[in-house]
């Protein structure tokens, strides 16, 4: 079977990686131009945080996209889809993290993915309270902060519970449903957890800091970059409970990180459900 | 009662921070050029983790504090005590959070303390890797980065299921007795969690960026700068599962934060037992 990326030529894509790196410098020029101006920060219908910095970041890396590749298509978290149904599509959290960003917590991040015919063609994570800005694309390799990022195996014993795992905290498994004996089964067999709820966890999966890391029930743009950052570097990207990139569900769960903690991992989960 | 600390003159308290803060300098420089140079990972007896940057870090500090005050008791998590039952105790933890700083994680920190009769009089916690340092000393108020720190308590609704606290992950509660239930009944109540394994969760507590924290059966050094950072800010501090600092037990269990908060989590971590 072809994969639908490879009609994308190397050129091409370093073009288009080139173009998302360059989008990602406007984000953090926009979103620190409003951190020194002030924000005001809100509650969205689903309670969970906006602040007019997620929304003007999000508005400059539209009239962007908009105007150098008028033919893609866009989903944002804060303004919606646009030219739904092309083959590229754009996908952008302005700010993901925003709660921990509204408390001046620096491990938030701006996520960029560009996604063609459903696949991961290239992701940025960018996260400039901390410096690290992290980005991959098919074929290319991972990078953080310009070095070659790899992700190796587990070796003998490393895939049982001295292994660092990151996941949300418990309030992030009880929304849209109670699957807190998900939370349950994963931390009994890997009580070394760190939890996050940013895509720090899934920068920290692919540099190093964490084994391996889970989201669950999450909308798509906060796993925009994760899969192509992951598989890029050597390490397993799978979706769990049913999610799948090329449809058109809400949310999705799924892990990530050293392939046989990813695998042992997503067995706890789907058995838990 | 009166407090034995106010036998030492607010000037006597200035000084002795400012030995503190240049202590707190020193280790910071010694840690720091143990990294550029390399430095050695080995486990301890209790399988937790050294490296040569902790032990050189200590050894520096024990070597200023002999110099400066030879009466001085010292207590540190790699060398063991000095001058016991000195009316003045140096507790050093030289890099707390061993794994996250051999990892290259940047939230391990520093932490100094300086009690008198068991009571806490000053203490200092550096992170040199975010670049942050905060520091108290008895009626002289709490600081970060030079500015004044104030914790408030909590408005109506503020100490319920929406607070942000912090706590060790699950693993931090299995040692030395397997007390699983009181993790599983603090996360019950305060899902919104996050875990550290650091004492960047004091920090960030004395900071804003949580309400509260726990630690769980944990060294004296741990906390040895916690509860003088947290009163003089305004927040409470408690020990709790029958800690008290003036005894000498091996381990010891707190929360500290925003009041309301801590006396329910106090009461909801008593009743776990």
């Amino acid at each position: 079977m072809t994969d639908p990326r490879d009609d994308i030529t190397a050129e091409r894509r370093r073009e288009l990686l080139d173009a998302a790196l360059a989008f990602a410098d406007l984000c953090a020029e926009t979103t620190a131009s409003i951190v020194r101006s002030g924000f005001v920060v809100s509650k969205k219908a689903d309670a969970s945080l906006v602040t007019t910095a997620d929304v003007e970041t999000e508005r400059s890396f539209r009239k962007l996209v908009e105007e150098r590749f008028p033919e893609m298509g866009v989903l944002g978290e804060e303004l919606g889809e646009h030219n739904k149904g092309a083959d590229f599509r754009w996908i952008i959290d302005p700010i993901d993290g925003t709660a921990e960003f509204a408390r001046n917590l620096p491990w938030y991040g701006c996520i960029i993915g560009l996604h063609y015919k459903g696949l991961p063609l290239l992701g940025v994570i960018d996260h400039q309270g901390m410096g690290i800005r992290s980005h991959a694309a098919y074929g290319l390799g991972a990078f953080a902060n310009g070095e070659r990022l790899t992700i190796d195996d587990c070796g003998p014993g490393e895939a049982g519970a001295e292994a660092r795992i990151g996941l949300p905290s418990l309030a992030g498994f009880l929304k849209p449903a109670d699957s807190r004996a998900v939370f349950n089964a994963v931390v009994d067999v890997y009580p070394n957890f760190r939890t996050f709820q940013t895509c720090y966890a899934h920068t920290l999966t692919a540099t190093g800091g964490l084994d391996a890391a889970m989201e669950w029930e999450t909308p798509l743009w906060d796993l925009a970059a994760t899969q192509i950052l992951i598989e890029e570097a050597g390490g397993s990207f799978r979706y769990v409970n049913n999610s799948d990139v090329t449809g058109e569900k809400h949310f999705y769960s799924a892990v990530f990180g050293r392939p046989a903690l990813v695998e042992r991992m997503s067995e706890i989960m789907e058995d838990a459900l």
